[in-house]
């Protein structure tokens, strides 16, 4: 019986149009790093179990795809583990190794494992598949890209505004107007957790707080209240609700109620150099905002903290985000590696240049000439003629066999090839071939030796 | 504890100068592909396991890297199976999808699938990584990239001459000379075999003469005698041995030994015709030969089979193969699409080509200048500069922290940063800058505004 030919669920196959496109979008890319001296890497798609396990916390070991060892290897399953339904455990008897889950982790092994042969600062960027066991839903997949660009080896403010610029850089490149890059501070919401008189529960607040868009002011201190924030400490909430305005605006309304708070000031400092060195570079299309809702990845983050939402114009989550983080390479033993990273989110970022629909034209590669199909004799002299064509470069098609030329031809519009080239015992006798231009229908002859030239300036008018 | 940071067995991390030299093959690979109407697909990581079982044969199925499945789905886990050492059933019950292990029968599945949106004849090129549980060794990895081209739908010699064609212009435009393209013709063995009177036992027959190389005329004679081939047709197997000079001598030789045998007759007459095609391209620095001993695949070609041998002076592999086949998608239920593939051995060519020192230099992107940080203002001034430089496409990189201009330099010496700029109060109060040179150690004067025409005509002397 047949196998039924399909795509794993939350797969998908590209055509040659989407590859065009991801290509594109991976040349820009690849052309700002390197324009702002990032070098790439690349690492295997699979790490070693102990490399990924216990990294992502919970849900994440769940999400990461275990390859099943090899061969007998798989005799050492831990059947009691299976008896008391500890999937993990009996999962991870039967697997040395497991799918990359993000680019993060395997950067971090990388500098590790490669710290003798590394100068620092290093400033890599890295684009490459992950994989998860997610659930598929529209729009997320199992098989994805990242796109991570870091730079590991000193603490200077200098590379956070080096990294947002890189961002707006990309995004003009792209011509996305619109985006808003939304920042905060690790040390601002320690501020705040501190006014409030409740360090211990800054995970508790900024949770309750990123929830603000939802829920409401109301919803927010209801749920703060709950977490076991006093009234007393809520109201002195109130001016946080309050700020708005540009960035500076904020960060300045901020400052007064930081006042004897050293932690929060350090945080507003940050922000407020990192904001004058930004609004010294001119990208007008890209917004900038404070956002002390944005907790993203804090117990990971610990200075600047960035995502990026895309034009309002369409309904999508953030397109990309990262931080400064002081302790990327603990866990593989080298200590003290502050660094700064930021990701682009890939697939998001396709969805959102198709919906603007700004993916340049003519990105997908194009057969320029399809030469028919006449038999025999005829046919070597034509097959010669393509094959001199495309030693200039001009890609060309054979039609394989002698059909009638109605038939050719429909190919040649089925696959969108703009120019048919007839080359007939007749015309071989005079030394041409007819040159036809499959939309308009025109035919025009064409001396032998001039075909490539004739094909090369319709290709490229001047 | 720490964990160890290594990549697994048999996997590799690439650094930015081996990046560049594979973007550099896939690029000069993409151009002749897509030259010759090729059109790219990429397929997903994993396949569903019952796409790929059974395929590559009892040692294929074994070298296959089954995916665990997620979660409480490993209770399916059969231990009957387990307990009779039935380890490959126990593993199938355990896992539901299974990485990449070539790139033609995910093809297959993919024409299969698209049927009804492909217009035939298919022209695809695919260039992805795949994995195999093989036991890792010196230049073999389980992770390692394949690069196919294949043509479905049609069965025209003339397609045969593409592929060839298409690997001529390829090591051509490597500058690879010398590479031998080996040809044989599955009917022409057939044919041999027929005239032996053993049919049947053309598998063995061919098994036998494949090590003519290392056992010899005398080793395949005993070889064959004991599969049951009889003296006398062991002395009809004499002229073949005999075979010498050009393809077209051998198949003029094998021509009067193949009269009354139409089979074989078919074979010789199919060479004849895509040789002497061959011949008209012209490709001098490239080798065509014809060789009986040739027998890849022959479960699965019907037609043209072609290796190519990489030039004598480096001691590899074959570095490419591929053939005529009539049933790819047979198993996927869609009967009767012949088509032609070839296959390029990326990580052998890319040995291949450092071996004989034919990667271009300066193919690694460049980091071209470095601004040194001279603190504060000086600094805010200095980054303002560089950001416009980058602008302009110019490859910038600036020192995160004021630590001595000795230093700095260093780190510009060890990312072989060829210019550094000087861009103190002193420079700032001048309107100036200077630049230095760091290999001759040359200084000069350049007023702000000339900066970046400066270093771009240094960058690209006329």
């Amino acid at each position: 019986m047949a196998i039924k030919p399909v795509t794993p669920k939350g797969t998908r196959d590209f055509s040659a149009l989407e590859i065009a496109r991801r290509n594109y979008m991976r040349k820009v890319l690849q052309k700002h790093f390197e324009c702002f001296a990032f070098e790439p890497i690349e690492t295997p798609s699979f790490e070693r179990l102990e490399t990924l396990m216990g990294q992502y916390g919970e849900e994440g070991d769940r999400l990461i795809f275990k390859i099943l060892n090899s061969g007998e290897k798989v005799n050492k399953a831990d059947l009691e583990a299976l008896k008391a339904k500890q999937y993990q455990k009996f999962s991870r008897s039967l697997s040395d190794k497991a799918l990359r889950y993000d680019l993060t982790v395997p950067f971090a092994r990388y500098v590790a494992q490669h710290q003798n042969e590394i100068t620092f600062p290093f400033r890599r960027y890295q684009i490459q598949p992950v994989w998860r066991a997610d659930r598929p839903q529209h729009g997320r997949f199992q098989e994805f890209y990242q796109c991570d660009a870091d730079i590991v080896g000193e603490r200077s403010l200098w590379q956070e505004v080096e990294v947002l610029l890189l961002y707006a850089s990309v995004f003009d490149a792209f011509g996305l107007k619109g985006v808003t890059i939304k920042l905060n501070h690790r040390k601002i919401l320690a501020g705040i957790a501190h006014r409030l008189g409740a360090e211990e529960l800054l995970i508790d607040f900024t949770v309750a707080l990123d929830k603000l868009d939802k829920i409401g002011r109301e919803g927010v201190l209801a749920a703060l209240n709950q977490k076991g924030f006093s009234q007393d400490a809520l109201q002195r909430l109130e001016p946080l609700f309050a700020l708005q305005g540009s960035p500076e605006d904020k960060l300045t309304a901020l400052a007064e109620w930081f006042q004897d708070n050293p932690v929060g000031q350090e945080g507003l400092e940050e922000l407020q150099f990192i904001i004058k060195q930004l609004r010294h570079s001119n990208f007008n299309a890209i917004n900038f905002d404070l956002d002390l809702t944005l907790a993203r990845g804090l117990h990971y983050y610990t200075g600047m903290i960035v995502e990026v939402a895309p034009p309002d114009t369409v309904k999508m989550g953030s397109i990309g985000g990262g931080g400064r983080y002081d302790n990327l390479t603990g866990t593989f033993g080298l200590k003290n590696r502050s660094g700064i990273g930021i990701s682009f989110g890939f697939e998001r970022l396709y969805l959102v240049l198709e919906a603007l629909d700004l993916f340049p034209e003519n990105l997908e590669q194009h057969t320029e000439v399809l030469f028919l199909n006449f038999g025999s004799e005829a046919a070597a002299k034509a097959f010669e003629m393509m094959m001199r064509l495309r030693k200039e470069g001009i890609s060309c098609a054979f039609y394989p066999i002698a059909s009638k030329p109605k038939k050719q031809m429909t190919y040649a519009n089925q696959k969108s090839i703009p120019w048919v080239v007839f080359m007939g015992s007749e015309e071989i006798e005079k030394q041409q071939v007819i040159l036809k231009h499959m939309e308009s229908g025109e035919q025009i002859e064409v001396p032998l030796q001039e075909l490539s030239k004739t094909i090369y300036s319709k290709i490229n008018p001047v």
